[in-house]
């Protein structure tokens, strides 16, 4: 009988972050380490969007309840940045205002997966996307991919032998969270003509969209051709203006399977938290000069990277971080081994296996989360620490966490 | 082939609220009609609450992502307050903060229950649970209960006919939203001893577990012996604070489960807007006067309906609600003709149907919406309104909304 104490088969496969087990470490350390591991910012968000600065223009019924598919003023806000972006075609009866991306991509594949289809993940990839998978009874099929595009790959190539009469989403992220690929126009193109010849949805995390570095050129995917009514668009201030805390994203996409997804998230936390629907729509209003600012940061961070770590990975061309591959420099140890060494040298840098199970042996390292000489301090706390990883040496006196990956 | 442009069957079932069909009229009205309909309050929430009292209160890193089972401050003064209340054995690790009780009942629903699964609706119910069922692919069983018990019929003897071997839940709201029955405690004895006998998990929906009027009392279901383990307590700060646009709540159970309930909810919004947990925080901390003069004020527009209203309902007593029954008084109009008709006259009250498929041919009148004297206002037009129904009179030049119920 499925009932107490039963739970729900699919939700409880659902695992915490692996990095949750390196917690315990970091609690007993005399002082927290340099932290790159996070997807946070170190900067202040607008001014426009702090609390304090948007009393004044709260609405007069902020406490009641509020439509489910968002304040227009805040829609509207939107709708008039991304058309400047150059989204074409966007309205607010397009966009629906999400609780973060985290909302978005939720709702998005709850209105269209059944149960047992297959998702394609673009690899590596964002973490919860898998998890919100496993917990719709669907299949996650992990693609390795950016990688390998900008080595040269053929996108179709790349994908096309993956397509099974079960794949229903392909789920693509530009710029990539974690490994700080940018997909090139004719890159995109071969994507949505897949998705289109084989009637898959696409949904385009559009976290990083306002952070791609010059010479490289975000494109938005949705606007391409065909690809409107089949694609959604998520979106999230947490990146583009530092505005994780506040938990306000949009989803885009044709009214037509839109209103399903709204009807998901009605039943799922009803409407978003007012306040912070205005915050998000003051930092919209008024960010553009404070998003070039943040870009340019960003980039130059990307920029140390690229010429400071001594790793296996290719230069960010946007985003907020690098994905190296230190399969050569472990050697006979766990990167989990490694990860403990490494906080108590000072730095804590993400596993790679949340990004996929094809990079249990890569790290994501996080330039945006503290200022450039603590993120120069840190490169080089990372980099001693691999010449020691390289020469076999084992640091002592190190505890080494309970669970191995 | 499960792809574009099919939508997810159990999410494209979800429909929206009966009431939406009447907003066409109501926007072509001259002025707007008193509302009764809503489940919202006139009243301000707490002072300390509002957004220009809560900036000094802000933590540091009020712009970063938080701990996805909430701030541990807010689940303290809500363990605190509910301790207070007479719920024993709370603590933070046995609360989450949810978005809303919207996210509360949604997050319990989809850890515990397995697509298939009878979940058991004490009748007439919050409209929005019947949808999550919906969207989990389980079935909803909806149980007439509230009015019968309070006519003298045997708790057990209304739900066990009920149970087969796929219930799994059992949902149960006390005092009850749409009709304000109270359940005592022998009654709530009845239920739990149902539950505990029949393994099944119970869904307790806290959402007016304050407003319980003199002589009636709220009991704790979940602290009855053997309750804790199965019974998920589901709370908001939209009732008993007027803090609906903050959607903020409280889950509370056993870790056991609630950690698949946490990791559900990590996988659709990640943490809960941090400013907004102040708030609530705030609210808890300060608001014990200000729940008891709301109390007190709803308790009056309680009696003033039950003194004045001149239909088939029970008196409140608790909540924010009456629900009455108007089959002898609509004859042979259509319920959604005469609440277009009652548009007009000035007034909107909810559409049965939407508590429960029984309630067809019944009214929802909230009480809380509006302040005294409006609300006597209301209650006049209403009562017109159903002796120019009674007398078979029908309002002249009244657009009939095009989907009957």
């Amino acid at each position: 009988m499925p009932a107490y104490p039963h739970r729900n088969a699919a939700a409880s496969r659902l695992s915490p972050a692996i990095f949750t087990r390196l917690i315990p470490i970091i609690k007993k350390l005399p002082k927290p380490p340099i932290p790159l591991h996070i997807g946070d910012t170190w900067i202040d968000p607008p001014v426009a969007s702090r609390v304090e600065n948007t009393v004044q223009h709260l609405p007069d019924n902020v406490y009641a309840y509020a439509a489910p598919n968002g304040m227009v003023e805040a829609r509207a806000a939107f709708c008039e940045r991304w058309t400047r972006r150059g989204f074409s075609g966007l309205d607010v009866d397009r966009v629906h205002v999400s609780v973060g991306a985290t909302g978005g991509v939720s709702a998005a594949l709850h209105a269209w997966c059944e149960p047992g289809d297959e998702v394609i993940l673009l690899a590596p990839f964002w973490p919860l996307v898998r998890g919100m998978i496993t917990g719709l009874d669907c299949k996650a099929v992990e693609v390795p991919f950016y990688r390998r595009v900008r080595e040269g790959a053929d996108v179709r190539g790349l994908i096309e032998p993956h397509i099974t009469d079960k794949t229903s989403v392909i789920y693509l992220c530009s710029p990539n969270n974690p490994d700080g690929t940018v997909l090139t126009r004719e890159q995109l193109q071969s994507l949505a003509d897949l998705c289109i010849e084989k009637d898959l949805w696409l949904l385009s995390d559009e976290a990083y969209t306002d952070y791609a570095f010059a010479p490289n050129e975000h494109h938005f995917i949705a606007t391409f051709p065909g690809m409107a009514e089949r694609t959604a668009s998520v979106y999230t201030m947490s990146k583009s203006y530092a505005l994780a805390g506040i938990r306000i994203g949009f989803l885009c996409g044709d009214p037509q399977w839109l209103e399903t997804a709204r009807r998901v998230t009605t039943h799922s936390v009803y409407n978003v938290n007012v306040p912070s629907q205005v915050s998000a729509m003051r930092a919209i209003q008024t960010g553009d000069d404070w998003v070039e600012e943040v870009r340019d940061r960003y980039q130059t961070g990307a920029e140390l990277v690229a010429s400071r770590l001594q790793a296996d990975f290719l230069p960010a061309q946007g985003g907020g971080y690098v994905f190296a591959n230190l399969d050569k420099d472990l050697g006979d140890k766990q990167l989990l081994t490694w990860l403990a060494e490494l906080l108590h040298e000072g730095v804590s840098v993400s596993p790679g296996q949340a990004f996929g199970n094809d990079f249990s042996r890569w790290i994501r390292v996080c330039y945006m989360s503290v200022p450039l000489p603590r993120l120069e301090q840190a490169l080089d706390i990372v980099n001693r620490s691999l010449d020691r990883l390289r020469r076999g040496d084992d640091l002592p006196g190190v505890e080494i966490p309970p669970i191995s990956l």
